[in-house]
């Protein structure tokens, strides 16, 4: 999950000087911002720190950022087969040159201290932001594509498909040490949608990224509130599996077996509470997993401009605590 | 669902020369725009035009919908415990005698014709937005409370269930055919904290108001987002529990039995497509479904208001269509 950001008064001091878009094309600010919850919040890996939506502006797309209008949007969302076929699938290797440059930085300056994580969108969630142009309740734009023209959504999806492969292949190849496949918002589909329209795409992504790196990388699925298909989630080859909060950690660990790892699940809110209540919290799920392994332990969701550092602290403190109590 | 609203010229007809408070106080203008959809888009039961939020209200709470500036809001959220103690509990039967009045009305003027559904929000529902103040992403607010100040928070749902049932026996005695819980906001909640918040108040309400009416009214139960739990909600008593569309109608199904009849779960937003494609949808639920009984054919939330009112006739349409012909 998202880990450099504003709830560190130490991001929001680099924020203050650079616009968001800087931050992001720059390979420096991203690295100072990408260790920051290393040195900060002690976590075990770092995240690099990116967004989503620089896939589409890599494939042609407008991408606008306005300081205190709510989150980016595209001015020219995707409606017509004609802007369909006019993205680019280029290599991102090249046309996003500057996130395995900031890759390479962020490795140096960690020299070996964590792991680093890439990460992308997964072809559903970004097509839902380039069809409908900026975050919604409902999607509405994206969804009449995929029920009214179903053959230029897949023609779109399949083309996300190809550049998010080559994208998590450039960034394993810059040094990544696990990356992670965000399908924010996998859960507004019906469960039949969600495996045509994401599911399949994804595991085509990790089929095409595990060929073509030998298998080399761990690769993280998080698509959150579709635990309708946790089976199925875990049948696209990837090696671990993300859970929102909304789902009992155990129970989808007896779904999924001990073949794939889980990630997640304290409700991010929990975050907003105290270390008392964080460590009953973390040790609930602790307890409540088997074995105390095949589990990266984190928040359901992204943490949460608000969130006070000390219990983002609290919550790396637990998790270690619980993990270490339980191997003894 | 949602019936009346604003995807109706009719309805925008009415709405035009009132704010939306003095229609739902307004017996006259509730039992008018109630009928709209029976008369206009030909369905086989009226809800009543109201809101959720009458309750916290009729509460003690000062309610603001100010007209182009979102969803409605409590300027002076729920955040002391003297505030919580303040809540009035006294019987709505009087302090919403404007509802069982359009109620009365509406059945009137139905004169049989379809049946009539009251409603109500859920307690966790009615507390969210009555902590948080206002519609919200994650209601940290109100999680913050349970989390922190759980006692407190029992206190207020506590206060809110009694309300809630008497506000149902009200509406039942006032003429009511069948009564709806809505519990909006149950899918933000762990699977845990869904049950000890939500669930188990919902389960208090339908007990009271099956023991005070003696069962002579059906009740729905609808969740939205809390497909972890079908079973448990089954364990409720209700009669009825309603379906999101992110979850497999056949499925559900098969995990709740035969006992409770289900309601629901068309994606809304087919609604924005073709009458070929609502058609196809329609009849994909309907031929999942095992026997074409106990099940309400619905949408799976409330229709949106930029839909065109000839895509919800052909929805109606295509519902009783498939029903008819999996009788012959």
């Amino acid at each position: 999950m998202r880990q450099a950001g504003r709830y560190l008064p130490e991001y929001r001091a680099v924020r203050a000087k650079h616009s968001f878009l800087e931050m992001v094309r720059s390979p420096e600010l991203v690295a100072e911002v990408t260790i920051q919850p290393v040195d900060l919040v002690d976590v075990d890996a770092a995240i690099i720190f990116s967004d989503i939506l620089v896939v589409p502006e890599a494939m042609g797309m407008v991408l606008e950022v306005e300081e205190g209008k709510g989150g980016p949007r595209f001015p020219e969302p995707i409606r017509l087969y004609s802007q369909i076929k006019k993205l680019s699938d280029a290599n991102p290797a090249k046309s996003l040159s500057y996130v395995m440059d900031a890759i390479r930085l962020t490795k140096e300056k960690l020299s070996g201290r964590v792991p680093l994580i890439g990460f992308t969108g997964a072809p559903w969630t970004l097509f839902a932001y380039m069809v409908d142009g900026h975050g919604s309740k409902d999607f509405r734009h994206a969804k009449e594509m995929l029920f009214t023209r179903r053959e230029e959504a897949h023609l779109m999806l399949r083309k996300l498909t190809d550049v998010i492969a080559q994208y998590l292949i450039a960034q394993i190849q810059a040094g990544a040490d696990i990356v992670q496949i965000f399908d924010t918002w996998a859960g507004i589909l019906t469960p039949e949608d969600f495996k045509e329209f994401s599911l399949d795409y994804i595991a085509e992504i990790v089929r095409l990224v595990k060929t073509e790196t030998g298998n080399s990388t761990p690769i993280i699925v998080f698509c959150k509130g579709a635990n309708h298909s946790l089976l199925e989630q875990a049948a696209t080859g990837c090696d671990v599996i993300g859970l929102d909060w909304t789902v009992d950690i155990a129970e989808a660990k007896a779904i999924i077996g001990d073949e794939v790892a889980l990630q997640g699940n304290l409700d991010p809110t929990v975050l907003y509470t105290s270390e008392l209540i964080i460590e009953e919290r973390v040790n609930a799920i602790a307890d409540s997993m088997v074995v105390p392994k095949g589990h990266i332990f984190n928040l359901g969701h992204g943490i949460t401009p608000e969130v006070d550092p000390e219990n983002a602290r609290a919550f790396v403190r637990a998790a270690k605590n619980a993990y270490t109590r339980k191997k003894d």
